[in-house]
């Protein structure tokens, strides 16, 4: 079967691949937004605010379905980027260790000038982490490029006994309420 | 990094795969072992037994690692296994539809003659599926060689807005518990 068509307003690459694995036919379209948080903004009202600018930043066809997405991770209220480099993964890993955090995604599934919006929340729970296996994990590389300086997806996986609510809104995007949003927007 | 080196008693790619991107380096020994179930036996205990069973039905050197792991779908106290056919996969999704039910692995870490085991379970909610999308899902042929009738981490992942425990329990391997059994059968 062939899948539905629809446009990834981003150029993540984990985004493009959970659609791709859950039987969409994605086109991406990275979309250029500034990305700098306004001032006193809570991270779900930051989230869904870019996921909406990134899906109308993109040119589309008015049958086109867009997806725009931003994910973030919170912990004990704090936004947590991409760490600069090792010193700061490893801090972010040491804030994570033996707790839970928020992964929190804003989708935005737009068609025409029509946009069905959303944020998804899930709980993640780390280990107990060693000084040894912190250092080890970003001796790695994985840590570098990702919010939070952890990938779920990848070795991170081995620390993290336990979620509470969307996987796949960890890795970058809640298949489910995409899919939600999906059959709204066909039906309206 | 090289990754620790284990030996897994069992052919499933996804348990391999699992293993791999959490850094493990893998060889697999598929174990032959009688996978009926004793006469009233709990589904924890089967998984238990089984994995056991798996670990120590594989050749190894003393100092192996040896993981074996066994998974089942259960709904309403009811193992739900390997669909026979497309007309079973879709009473299968049926049952899963709009409610929550449970994946439990059963894995046994073995080195020599000592083995330290557990049991992972993970509640996992589908959202209501119409028949449309039950007869898309099962055309798809993903259903067909899956205990339960589904894959979480394909086109199912639509249908599932959330989990409750360890995410890669549900694709085969609670990778987390792995982790915690292996630094307490190293320290040990």
């Amino acid at each position: 079967m062939s899948g539905e068509a629809i446009v990834l307003a981003s150029a993540s690459p984990r985004r493009r691949e959970l659609l791709t694995a859950a039987g969409f036919a994605v086109t991406a379209q990275p979309a250029e937004v500034d990305e700098t948080p306004l001032p006193g903004e809570l991270p779900a009202a930051y989230v869904a605010r870019l996921a909406r600018a990134k899906a109308f930043a993109v040119a589309a066809r008015a049958e086109d379905m867009v997806l725009g997405a931003d994910t973030t991770v919170v912990v004990e209220g704090d936004i947590l980027g991409k760490p600069a480099n090792d010193a700061e993964a490893g801090a972010m890993l040491r804030r994570l260790s033996g707790r839970g955090h928020q992964v929190l995604t804003g989708v935005c599934l737009r068609r025409g000038e029509r946009c069905l919006a959303g944020v998804e929340t899930t709980e993640v729970w780390f280990d107990p982490l060693s000084e040894a296996e912190i250092a080890a994990y970003v001796a790695s590389g994985e840590p570098r490029d990702k919010a939070g300086a952890y990938a779920i997806q990848g070795r991170a996986a081995r620390f993290i006994p336990r979620i509470n609510g969307s996987y796949s809104n960890v890795v970058g995007l809640p298949l489910a309420t995409v899919w939600r949003l999906w059959r709204a927007l066909e039906m309206s």
